[in-house]
């Protein structure tokens, strides 16, 4: 029996199969459930703290979302300056105060680890939701729940991952979730901005078959799925760098109708010219649905850690 | 039979006297009901998505307390640093977004015409809070309502507009809406903050009595009510300007004492110096009752849109 | 018989040492109440206006969890930046605007006085959060609970008050409240940051026991409680001051346990370095439990004024 109560959600790589079906499970139910009505009365009285150290429009209404359609009540912030931050208070002192008002906590933070140096301090259960070039595990859980709701299944599925390895939080907790089901991994990624070692060899270490490019055409003609990520600006030091690489990969309406027309075609959002928009019309650009989704996934988790399902 | 259903909020154009006279008598209900008690279960479960853009204290939290009001919760944002904006993501790509959380959408955006593209993809009925010197009709709803609810009734009232007609959005989205009612409007402003050709030339269209005058003394003295407005310092390009033309027009008690002690004064707020606080106490001092309206008028208007009167 | 209903909560001196005693009555009900179910339903329906024109994590979210987890809800802002006094609208008139929204207003503000001039001019009770260097009533309410919760009791207590005496709201507020009870105050702070002579005035005119002193360690060996308070960098106008000053008292493991091993350990938080972080697992270091009871007291002055108890 799957029981997620009082855990903490800090990385893709701590769950294992069955909670992560367990997960997709309970996440497809609320999802049927809303049909009928616009909330579900589960968390009535309960408050999350909603706590986001760095700016993020889709993810903190994401879980806010999530927590008012469960019934629950929210408290936070949605940027450092208006925190004790600027008074000098350390992220422990922070986590410690606001683990006296909530019953759940979901966080954003600059710093990698950050979320998990929270759970450490606070009884409440803690939610990741990015912590910097860390992890971002309700991403790729949302993400796995798309894949399955676009195709029907994930096991057998080529998902062609591209951009941003090197630094994408996302697709770094994505492989920790993608190595549980049977499915390919290409990997298409300018050299500077590659897959850390790190990561390849846990995939080596579970027998997950990937294999590395530069060529997005060529990996696209074997794919099923294209998951599409943003160069992302604000990991740079060097502000020369991103200019060069920014406008690395590029999908077009044109390569999809050409080379792929069947692919399921998801991007973690916001983009900037990563997809065109020409591509959004198309019945199988699916990142609109895919943020959608990360509402039913983070109810799913939300009650799940506390103890609701 | 007047059915707003699925409609959006764009301007005040959009309306037909019917729609208004709709509104104003479902606003005057949710007030009744709110003499009885706090709130309204109307729309429990709901959530609205409250996106500003721009700063704004009274717009913003005028729009949360109706959905509070009405039982609804709301997530959002109170100025743009800490949106993906900031990571480059278009309007219309946070706008879809966001359609996949909330139920309605009330924005403002500095940018004339952002409401209207917003609505254009979102399928969550788009509440126009302020689109820059565009429209601004909620606030043209809650002035008429404002205006009923002072003096008992709209036909035959004399309404002085006073200051910067030239970029205030509450006048223009408000002639549109005096229209359709049997009044007369004089406009008092600077030379270089005179209303538009085309909306002049609008209200001629419909027979709407009008004049014009830089003299505000000679206007009061032939008015039943005053709309005052600022002098807007955000829509300059030049200080210099800003610094000429700002205090032109300065209402104080003794003006009203002495020209028109019945006067119905009337702001959208905030004032920098365009009302003197003497005048604060005067019965006919509509203003802050004004921004109680537009709290039973928001209500009306969300209600209505989400198909729950 | 005790009623605060419509009453503003401005500063310490208003209470009288039954309304104390009836606010900490209150404020353990509710605890108890809390231990049962996340949320009382007394004040559904009703909204609490949250305007904090200064950055707070602490008080601020304490406020709205407090209205939360009493059924209501909650509008406001966290930093004056969103709000329209960058627009030049002034205090009074942002009040008299929110005073239309909801039935109690919390607020937090930089300059002293001003939640007395928001209370002179708003219906809804003022609950101020914390007025520049001047008063901060609900953190002194709050500091006795956990006094009388920590200890069993308030009467025949010495307390060390240790920091920015000059600057400190929290400690303004709280000789208010502690002349009510037969306890000891003993103030330690340097020279260029004591207790205002004021303030030791009215101790003396009340019969009060205190003593001034710079020795953190000798009045450690006659306290039972120490309030450590942070040196406020904000309050400072020169920065070199604040640097000269803000290392002046730092308590220990080491001092705790070989000078007073049964002290309770208070802080309003943040902190930044008067107290190292090897003292938080003492099982008399109460500054996180205190930030807990904020809750509870708060939830009691709530619902005081708005005569639900």
């Amino acid at each position: 029996m799957v029981n997620l109560e009082g855990k903490d959600i800090l990385d893709g790589a701590q769950f294992s199969r069955e909670e992560i079906d367990f997960t997709m499970s309970v996440a497809d139910d609320f999802r049927k459930q809303l049909k009928e009505r616009p909330a579900i009365d589960l968390l009535k009285g309960n408050i999350m703290a909603s706590l986001f150290f760095e700016p993020s429009t889709r993810t903190r209404l994401s879980f806010e979302t999530a927590m008012h359609r469960l019934g629950g009540n929210v408290v936070g912030f949605s940027s450092a300056e208006s925190t004790s931050t600027a008074k000098g208070e350390t992220l422990v002192d922070t986590i410690r105060t606001v683990d006296q008002y909530a019953d759940v906590i979901a966080m954003r933070h600059p710093q990698i680890g950050s979320a998990k140096e929270a759970a450490a301090v606070a009884k409440a259960p803690v939610l990741n939701g990015g912590d910097g070039a860390g992890q971002h595990p309700t991403q790729a859980l949302l993400d796995l729940y798309t894949i399955k709701s676009e195709r029907g299944h994930v096991d057998g599925t080529t998902i062609v991952l591209c951009g941003d390895l090197k630094n994408g939080r996302t697709v770094h907790a994505g492989v920790e979730i993608y190595k549980h089901y049977n499915c390919k991994l290409i990997m298409v990624a300018p050299e500077q901005l590659k897959m850390p070692a790190d990561i390849l060899a846990k995939l080596r270490d579970h027998g997950v078959a990937f294999e590395e490019t530069t060529d997005l055409e060529a990996a696209l003609a074997k794919g099923d799925v294209l998951y599409m990520t943003r160069i992302q600006k604000e990991r740079f030091t060097d502000p020369a760098e991103y200019e060069r690489l920014k406008g690395s990969y590029i999908l077009t309406r044109e390569m999809v109708e050409r080379i792929q027309p069947k692919l399921t075609i998801m991007h973690p959002l916001p983009r900037v010219n990563e997809i065109t928009t020409d591509v959004d019309s198309l019945t199988n650009a699916a990142y609109f649905r895919q943020v959608g989704n990360g509402v039913f996934v983070r109810m799913a988790l939300i009650a799940s850690v506390l103890g609701k399902v």
